[in-house]
C-alpha cells in the first residue's frame, strides 16, 4: 500500500483531489475591497433580506454552495457529503444550511481554520475512495460575530488597532477526484499551541506561533523548503499577527518572502479595519477568488495554505485563560489530467 | 478498488479498525447510577478540584483520554490524531484539553452526536491509511450546559417531564487498525433532518426522526435487517424521544425490539432526571461501559450505534427557529485476529 502519512503530522493525497469549484458571497464592505470584481455575489446591505443578522449568514452560506455547485454543474444532490462550520455558537450557520440540501453531513470547528479542516477531511474522503464529490465550506458575518464574541454591536465600541475586521462572507469548494486543475497533494493537521498570549483584542498575534508550527511541520514531515512554494498563505493573522510570523520564521531561518495572508487581501487601506481581516469567512473568501484564480491563469504554481484558527471564547477569557491557536495546512499543485490512482 | 461507500450515505469499512481501548470519567450523581461499578473514575464533586466547572469539563475529558491511553499501553504521543467536541461555545474543552497533549487535533461539533461523528472519522482515517492509532472523545458537563444552555444554574428552575439530565461525563476511545476485539465494519453519515418540533425541553422528540432516518438509511444502504443487530442503541434520545422512535419505526414496518437509548442507561428510576440522560457526555460514558464491555464477555455480537444530536441553540430558538437534529451510525462487530488488507 503506498505510504499516505509521513512525518509525524502530514498526509500524502496520491490521487491529488481536485478543488472543482468554488464560489464567494460577500457583505457589502468586502464588496467594495481589491477582490470585488472576483466575488460572485455582493449582498446590498447586511440583512440580504432577511430578519436577521443571523439568518443572513445562512443565506449567505447557502448561496455560496448553490453558486459553487453549479458552476461545477452539479446538483445538491450530487455531493456525497457537506462538510462546514462557522463562529457561531453551535455552528447554527452550517447546521441550518445543511437542513436545506439534505447531503451527509458533518460539522466542524476550528475557528477560523474551519475552510482548512474541512478541505483537508474532504480530501481524505476523496482520495480514501469514501466519495466522489464533497463541499467544503465556512463563513462568517461581522454582526452575528460581534454581538456573539465581543459586543453589543450598537454600542459602538472603540476597537484597539490591533483589532481585526470579522469578515461577512462565504465560501464554498467542491472538491472532486482526478480532473485538471487546482489539486490537493498534502496536507499537515495542526496541533494546538499556545505561547500565552491573552489579548482578545490581537488574535493574530495569538495564531501565529500556531502557524509557525505547522508550516514547519510541513516543511519537515514532505522534505520541502518554504521556496517550494510560489505562495505561503495564511488564514488570517492580518497585519500584527502576520508581523510576529514573519519575525518568528527569522528566528527559525525559514524565508519568509513568499508569505502573505488572506487578511491583507479583504479589504483596502482606505476602509479603516485596523489589522485586516479574520473570520470563518476570510481564507474562504480569498483562497478561491485571489489565489485559485491566479493559479487557473498561470498553471504550475504551487500554494501552501495554512489556516489558522485562534481557539478561545469569551468565557475562557473571562476566566484568565490564554488563547491556543491551531493551524491546519493543505499544498495546493496545478495538475493536468486524470489522477494517479 | 474495493468499493467503500455503499447506497447514498454509507462507508465500509473494509479493515475494521478496532476499539483498542476506552475510559469514562463521570460525574457524582452518574457515579451512583447503573453503570457505577464500569467507569474508570467518579468525581467526588462537580469541581474535581478546579476553581470553575468548566476547567473542570476540561480535567475530566483529559483525565479520560490519558486513561484510555494507558489501557491500550500507549503513550500520549503514539495518537496519529485526537478528534473530538463538546457542548461548549466554541468546543473550548476539546480544544484546551487538545492543548495538552499536543496531537494532532481535528475540532468537531456534532452536538450529542459528536462521539459518533469522531468514531467515523477516527474509522476513515484508520481504514484510509492515514493513521494507525486515533484517539476520539466527547464529554459534558451538567452544570457547565445548564448555564450556558438553558438557565443561571442557581436558579433552580423547574424542569419539565420531558426534559432531560445532561451528563456530567467524558468517553475517550482508542481506534486502532487490525486487533481482536470491537471492530467497526460500516458507518452512515446523517442528513440533517427536521421535522419542526420547537420544544427546547423535548429534544428527544426533536432528534428521533433524525435517528430513524439514519438507521433507514443504514439498513437500506447495507441490505441489512434490523434483526442482523443484537442491539440498535441511539445517543441520547431519553424516555420521551426514544418512544417517539418506536413509533416512527412501527410506521414504517422497522421491528423495534433490539433498540435502547445511551440516556436510559445512566440514571436509575430513583434519581428524578425525568425524560433520562442526554449530553455530548452520555453515548460516551455507556457505549464503552455499558455495550463494548458486554461484546468482550459474549463475542460475536453486533451492534449499531447512531449518535443522535440537536442542532438548535439558545438563539435559532429565541429567533422561534425549529429544531433540526442530526444522527451519524457506526456498526460494530466482534472479530478475533488481524485486518483482512
Amino acid at each position: 500500500m503506498a505510504v499516505k502519512k509521513i512525518g509525524g503530522q502530514s498526509l500524502v493525497f496520491e490521487s491529488r483531489p481536485c478543488v472543482a469549484s468554488w464560489a464567494a458571497v460577500v457583505g457589502p464592505m468586502e464588496g467594495e475591497g481589491p477582490l470585488k470584481s472576483e466575488y460572485d455575489m455582493i449582498m446590498k446591505d447586511s440583512l440580504f433580506d432577511q430578519d436577521s443578522w443571523e439568518k443572513a449568514e445562512q443565506k449567505m452560506m447557502q448561496y455560496s454552495i448553490e453558486l459553487a455547485l453549479k458552476k461545477a454543474d452539479r446538483l445538491p444532490w450530487e455531493m456525497d457529503y457537506l462538510l462546514g462550520g462557522d463562529l457561531l455558537n453551535q455552528i447554527i450557520t452550517a447546521n441550518f444550511t445543511a437542513r436545506v440540501f439534505g447531503a451527509p453531513f458533518l460539522g466542524l470547528y476550528g475557528a477560523c481554520s474551519t475552510l482548512a479542516e474541512g478541505m483537508i477531511l474532504a480530501g481524505i474522503l476523496i482520495d480514501g475512495g469514501y466519495g466522489d464529490s464533497v463541499g467544503a465550506a465556512s463563513c462568517s458575518h461581522h454582526d452575528t460575530a460581534e454581538r456573539q464574541l465581543r459586543f453589543p454591536t450598537e454600542m459602538g465600541v472603540q476597537r484597539s488597532q490591533t483589532a481585526q475586521w470579522t469578515v461577512t462572507g462565504s465560501g464554498a469548494y467542491l472538491i472532486r477526484s482526478g480532473e485538471t486543475g487546482v489539486r490537493m497533494t498534502h496536507a499537515t493537521v495542526g496541533k494546538v499551541v499556545d505561547y500565552g498570549v491573552k489579548n482578545a483584542s490581537d488574535m493574530g498575534s495569538a495564531m501565529a506561533p500556531a502557524a509557525l508550527d505547522t508550516i514547519r511541520a510541513h516543511l519537515e514531515d514532505t522534505g520541502r523548503n518554504a521556496a517550494d512554494y510560489d505562495y505561503i498563505i495564511t488564514g488570517d493573522l492580518g497585519r500584527r499577527g502576520f508581523d510576529s510570523l514573519k519575525t518568528l520564521m527569522a528566528e527559525e531561518d525559514l524565508p519568509a518572502n513568499n508569505l502573505t495572508d488572506c487578511g491583507l487581501h479583504v479589504y483596502g487601506g482606505n476602509q479603516d479595519t485596523h489589522s485586516g481581516a479574520s473570520g470563518c469567512g476570510c481564507s474562504a473568501i480569498v483562497m478561491g477568488p485571489r489565489f485559485f484564480k491566479e493559479m487557473r491563469r498561470w498553471p504550475r504554481k504551487k500554494l501552501l495554505f495554512a489556516g489558522t484558527g485562534a481557539l478561545l471564547s469569551p468565557l475562557t477569557s473571562f476566566q484568565g485563560e490564554s488563547i491556543p491557536g491551531i493551524a491546519h495546512a493543505i499544498a495546493f499543485e496545478w495538475t493536468e489530467g486524470e489522477n494517479s490512482k
